[in-house]
């Protein structure tokens, strides 16, 4: 990973040869590319400057103390109540303290959840409207419930017992899983993997509060270097003099699709009047369900497509995103697009059947794979960010390269579903040319190598398609 | 009936005897009763004209042709591919020609139809929100898709085959009934009751556009002039220069709790100032589930409530409000506020458990009762409503009467809940005294009487509690 914090560093240090933006305070009021909505819906057409999109509410809420408080903050740990966090509930604990889920000042308390299972946004004082679409909980059991109750505040422990948080003015209530998971992701069906992971077995309590972090959250797994903040990646636009900034979310490796796709966005940012727009690669880096690719392959993979050249480095910048994956289609895009804006995005990129996946009983697509883009293109809250809508990319057997697809001549075309390129990868065998540059194949062959070797302690056998 | 009906004009001639506005003009700033919400979250404080509040979107959609159109629109109907409407399908035609759920102009498109379930509300083209909680669809089977394929416009039949209404613009899209179910329920669970009524059953595709009625709908069962729309009853409160009106939906018999309530309601506003307040009584009328009692028992017991003098005619005005009844409690009590906003009332009285209703598989409720209230609280579209929440009656030993609950004295109190009171009643065994006026008590023992006559021909056996 040496090689692609490197390519991170230099980008920095190149900044000097990027396109100046010629007024730095340029001002356009575009027509922007908004989905086409029905009758009755338009969105107001928004002025953009060249300064950064605000954060919700108008201020990051950072909720990790200040250095000088640690040891007291340790201190007083010691007189609480303890709760311990398990691996999903701490990387939501990462997610609030950064300010992600500004203007959330900690796990939501009954109000916020609400607001956010019937509304997908919350009302703010100033009356206001933010957009919060998944529910950012933290639930506890019977026995739990018990020991706290009384205390105004409590302490949370990472699964390793240590102490990473305080929670103040707690307030608990009840945890209707079966009402939470059919409004979140509109089915109540066995078999959804965050449910599976991180409801199911929970307790039948929430309990909201405001969270004091005693100290950034760290993985030590050589990758806490990619794991920028809102506030660093803004401090990273800023310095880049970025004047539109383009996030891309994804949970998988990157074909020359998606790069064709991303480089095609900055082309369109530039013919729209923007002078420097920078794209925001921005893998996710929390909880995954079991076939998807983890983390530390899919950052090797996304190393070997940007030292590849297939993206270019000086215009992009490559970070984590540490929350974890709902799987929740248009209930879930919602959240990824208005973490983004928290990190200073104001364009962001969303594809077909955005953070959807099959329906886990029946044989079909837990989700309309049009709804994940309408659903954006909708929800309150995020008026201010501008949806570019995901072309379809598939692979021209003509030009033997990912291109856009053109229905006229459908047949000079081959889609391959990442099912597809997951069984290739595992049997060893490769794609067209051009679907995805050697040097990131290789990643994927090696990963799925290493799963079977792991395994079986054997060669691997080819998986049927 | 006819009684009713008397007290009702009755109530218009006697509006000379009326409090009159000593300012017709009279705006006050108040500080409203608003339920208690958690930090984050508050609402600006609304200032009340004495004119009524405008109905959502500014204006009423009616959508019944013009009478000197009604024989150009039959005649169109030959031309057109038709669809039969279901009995709760023409009771939604009724609710979209009136206006209730102005600004929705026909059945849902698709683009409304995602916004009411992942956002309980509407944009529109101004950029302002309305509140929209409950789908208004329309669904067909594949045999009617492929029959209005390519057509602009269908008409649609009721259920003795008569043309209604004709559909324009259409649209067709995807009836994915499970995502339906559990947004707006927030369970899946089998044997909910307007789900087996109405959607299990119900085509794969949905059918928005936009409604031309050809005439009102009407029932012919004695009680269509109760029926008045939108508009009618915005007349009536202009006509007796109501300042205030406060709405109280119902769909049970009226006991003397709910009229203790009401009457406090009206002495409540009073005191804030309102010089006029009308309440405006307003049972469901469309679809119930099969152990409701009927509406035509209800409102002879509603006849007998007003007769008997527990509620003052005067300031009462009774009227059917015509929509299927859903049982998804904090999601359709925004529908059932929302509705009222565009009859006139600017005060909504909410309950305990609101539209709620047993889990149909649990042993529990399937709301939590505190939710309903909650949610409506905190509705996008619903910022101009003032919410009233209900206190809770129970009946007061020591008086002989219902009151408001004491915690302090609660062993004075006996809570009687719809299924004694549906007991008692079966078993015509009588409430204590000063529960419900006498006349409407026999009302409800008279329908069960009739209910165990036709259904065994024989005298009712007592039910066991």
């Amino acid at each position: 990973m040496a090689t692609m914090s490197n390519l991170f560093i230099k980008t920095q240090l190149h900044i000097h040869s990027f396109p100046k933006p010629q007024n730095p305070h340029f001002t356009t009021s575009l027509k922007l590319p908004f989905l086409p909505l029905s009758h009755q819906i338009t969105r107001p057409t928004t002025r953009i400057s060249s300064g950064l999109i605000d954060p919700d509410g108008g201020k990051l809420t950072q909720l990790i103390v200040k250095e000088s408080e640690r040891d007291l903050k340790k201190a007083q740990v010691a007189h609480l109540p303890k709760i311990k966090l398990s691996k999903v509930d701490l990387e939501w604990v990462h997610v609030l303290s950064e300010g992600w889920a500004s203007p959330l000042k900690g796990f939501m308390t009954e109000s916020e959840f609400l607001q956010t299972l019937h509304f997908n946004c919350l009302r703010l004082e100033d009356g206001s409207v933010v957009n919060m679409s998944l529910p950012i909980v933290l639930a506890i059991d019977d026995q739990h419930k018990s020991l706290i109750s009384g205390s105004g505040s409590v302490a949370l422990l990472d699964p390793g017992d240590n102490p990473v948080a305080i929670l103040n003015n707690i307030e608990i209530y009840k945890h209707n899983k079966e009402e939470r998971i059919a409004r979140t992701w509109g089915t109540t069906a066995p078999g959804l993997p965050y449910v599976e992971e991180a409801i199911k077995n929970s307790g039948d309590w929430l309990l909201g509060g405001d969270l004091e972090v005693i100290e950034p959250i760290k993985y030590h797994d050589g990758l806490d270097r990619f794991r920028l903040s809102p506030a660093e990646l803004r401090e990273e636009f800023t310095r880049r003099k970025a004047d539109a900034v383009f996030a891309f979310q994804l949970r998988n490796p990157v074909h020359n699709g998606h790069a064709l796709l991303m480089t095609d966005t900055r082309r369109r940012l530039l013919e729209m009047g923007y002078k420097n727009p920078v794209l925001l690669l921005h893998p996710l880096g929390g909880y995954t369900k079991a076939d998807d690719v983890p983390l530390t392959w899919r950052m090797r993979q996304h190393e070997k497509v940007l030292e590849d050249g297939v993206l270019d480095p000086e215009t992009t910048v490559v970070s984590i995103f540490p929350s974890p994956m709902h799987y929740a289609g248009p209930t879930e895009v919602q959240w990824h697009a208005k973490a983004r804006i928290n990190a200073g995005a104001n364009f962001y990129i969303v594809g077909r059947d955005p953070a959807g996946m099959g329906h886990p009983v029946e044989k079909r697509d837990l989700y309309d794979a049009d709804h994940g883009k309408k659903v954006l293109s909708m929800a309150p809250g995020l008026e201010r960010l501008n949806i570019l809508s995901f072309k379809v990319a598939a692979y021209d057997k003509t030009q033997g390269k990912m291109a856009f697809f053109d229905p006229s001549r459908a047949q000079d075309f081959i889609f391959i579903s990442g099912t597809k390129m997951r069984t290739l990868a595992k049997n060893k065998e490769s794609p067209p040319d051009g679907f995805m540059c050697p040097g990131g194949w290789k990643v994927l062959v090696d990963y799925y190598d290493s799963l079977s070797l792991s395994e079986t302690g054997k060669v691997p056998e080819p998986v049927s398609v």
